[in-house]
C-alpha cells in the first residue's frame, strides 16, 4: 500500500440523474483538486434510492450514463474512483453494483451487492431490496498501485464473513458505500464499521449520500474514515459534505505486526 | 429463552485465592438477593493475570479450589453462575477455561479460550500467554433453562468467526469474561462487544475484573450489557462494581424477525 489521500463524497441525489452528475462531478474535481487520488461516492449516487426507481434507472456495465461519466471523470483528473453504486441491467436481472475505475478510466472491479437490504422493523424502517434486485455472488477485491481495495456495499457491512474473505485476500482498505437509515443508523453505523476496521486490521471507508430534503430514504449520512486501529479520522454529519484522509501504510503495517488477528484465525475450530 | 436478570461482577483479583474466593462471594451473595438468576465472573477471578501466576494458580476441573468454590454456592444459591475463567491444569497442559454451573452445582459447560492473547503493542502493553498456556478447539453453546448461553473469553472477542458459530448453534447470550487493557479497552472494548451483539442478534454479557490499584494487569474494566439491538444496558467504569440488566425474550424475538441476518448469510460465496 501507498501513502494517499482518500475523500468520501456525501451526496444529496435527485430524481434527474444529469444533475447528480453535475453535483459529484464537482465533488470530485474538489476533492482531486485538495490533492485525493482515490474519491468515493455514496450507494445509488445517481438513482433515488427506492424499488421503483432501480428498475427505471437501471444501467449496463461497463456502458451506460453511469458508467461513461464515471470513466471519463476518472480519465480526465488521472484518479481512482469509487462509483458509489447504481441499479446494474445484467441478463435480465437488476443488481446494486459498486464500480472502481482507475486513472485512464478502465474499470478495475465491480462488486454485486451480495446481502440484500430486507428487513421490518416495527416503528422504524421496512425496505426490500429483493422486491427488484438480485443478490451478487462474489467477495471483491483488486490489486492497485494504492494498494489493495475491496469493495462492499450497505447491508454487507452486517456480515463479518465477507469483510473476513476481503482481509484474507489481501485488501488493504474496505470501500463501503452505504445508505443506512435514521433507525438502524444511530444504532449500528459506527459500530460495524468500526469493528470491521479493527477485527481486520484494515483502513475502511464508508460513504453515505445525504438524505434530500424533500424526503425520500431518509439516509443517516456520517461517512466516515477509519483507521486499523478503529479510530475515526474524518467523519461528518447528515449533511452534505466531503470526508478526508490520508492512509498511511506503515500505520498499517505497524497494527499488523502488534495485533497479528489475520494470521491467529482458527478456522479448524469454527465449523463455518 | 426466558426473561431473567444477569449481573456481571467486576472485581479485584488479589495474590490471595482465598480472599478472592471471600470477595466473590460477597458479590454473588449481594447480586443473587437483588434477583440475578446469572451471574458472571471477571476472566482469571481466582488468580492474577500474569503469565508467571497461570502456572503456580492451575488447578484441575471439575474438581479444585475455585471449581468448588463455584459449584458450591451456585448450588446454595440455586443460581447459574459463570466462574469467570481460572488457569485449568489438564494433560500436561493449562489453558484458560471458563465455566457454567447449574443452580444445583453441576458443570454445564466448560469453554478453553480459543485464541490467547500474544501481542506486541509499541508503547502499549506486551503479553504473550502462548507461553505457558495451550489453546481450546471447540465453540462453546449449552442450552440452560434461562436459553442457550454460549462462553466465549477476552481475545476470542477479536474473532467474529467464533461468534458467528455459538449464534448458529442457537446461542441468545453470549457471555464473555475478558480482561481488556488501557491500550486496547478503550479503543476496541466497546466496538467489538456492540458489533458482536448486532452482528449475531444475540444478547452479551461481557464481564472484566477492576484493576489492583497496586499495580500489575491494568484491566481496563467497562463491563457490559448489550441488547441484540446493540444498545448498552448497563455498564460501569475501571472501578469494582455490578452490572445488571433484565434480558428479553421478546425483545430478541422482535429483533431476530427485523433484522433476520443469521438466515441472510450467503456461505456460498464467502469462501472461508
Amino acid at each position: 500500500m501507498e501513502s494517499f489521500r482518500v475523500c468520501l463524497v456525501q451526496m444529496r441525489v435527485e430524481q434527474d440523474r444529469e444533475a447528480n452528475f453535475v453535483r459529484a462531478r464537482t465533488e470530485i474535481e474538489g476533492a482531486a483538486s485538495e490533492g485525493a487520488r482515490l474519491v468515493v461516492l455514496p450507494e445509488m449516487f445517481s438513482c433515488p434510492y427506492d424499488v421503483e426507481s432501480f428498475p427505471r434507472y437501471a444501467e449496463e456495465l461497463p456502458a451506460g450514463p453511469s458508467a461513461d461519466f464515471l470513466s471519463g471523470i476518472a480519465a480526465t483528473l488521472g484518479i481512482y474512483l469509487v462509483g458509489g453504486s447504481i441499479p446494474e441491467a445484467a441478463g435480465g436481472k437488476i443488481y446494486n453494483t459498486s464500480t472502481l475505475w482507475g486513472p485512464t478510466g478502465e474499470l478495475l472491479l465491480t462488486h454485486r451487492k451480495v446481502h440484500l437490504f430486507d428487513v421490518d422493523i416495527p416503528g422504524g424502517i421496512s425496505f426490500h431490496e429483493s422486491a427488484c434486485l438480485s443478490a451478487g455472488n462474489q467477495v471483491s477485491v483488486v490489486q492497485t498501485e494504492l494498494g489493495r481495495i475491496g469493495l462492499a456495499i450497505c447491508f454487507d457491512l452486517r456480515f463479518p464473513e465477507q469483510f473476513r474473505a476481503m482481509a484474507l485476500a489481501g485488501a488493504d482498505l474496505l470501500v463501503l458505500p452505504g445508505a443506512f437509515n435514521t433507525t438502524t443508523g444511530p444504532a449500528h453505523w459506527e459500530s460495524l464499521n468500526r469493528a470491521r476496521a479493527i477485527e481486520n486490521t484494515c483502513y475502511l471507508a464508508a460513504c453515505s449520500p445525504a438524505p434530500h430534503p424533500a424526503g425520500g430514504y431518509p439516509a443517516w449520512g456520517h461517512s466516515m474514515i477509519v483507521d486499523p486501529w478503529g479510530e475515526i479520522l474524518d467523519q461528518c454529519g447528515r449533511e452534505a459534505a466531503r470526508v478526508t484522509a490520508v492512509l498511511d501504510p506503515s500505520r498499517l503495517e505497524e497494527l499488523r505486526h502488534a495485533l497479528p488477528v489475520l494470521r491467529q484465525r482458527r478456522p479448524d475450530v469454527y465449523g463455518l
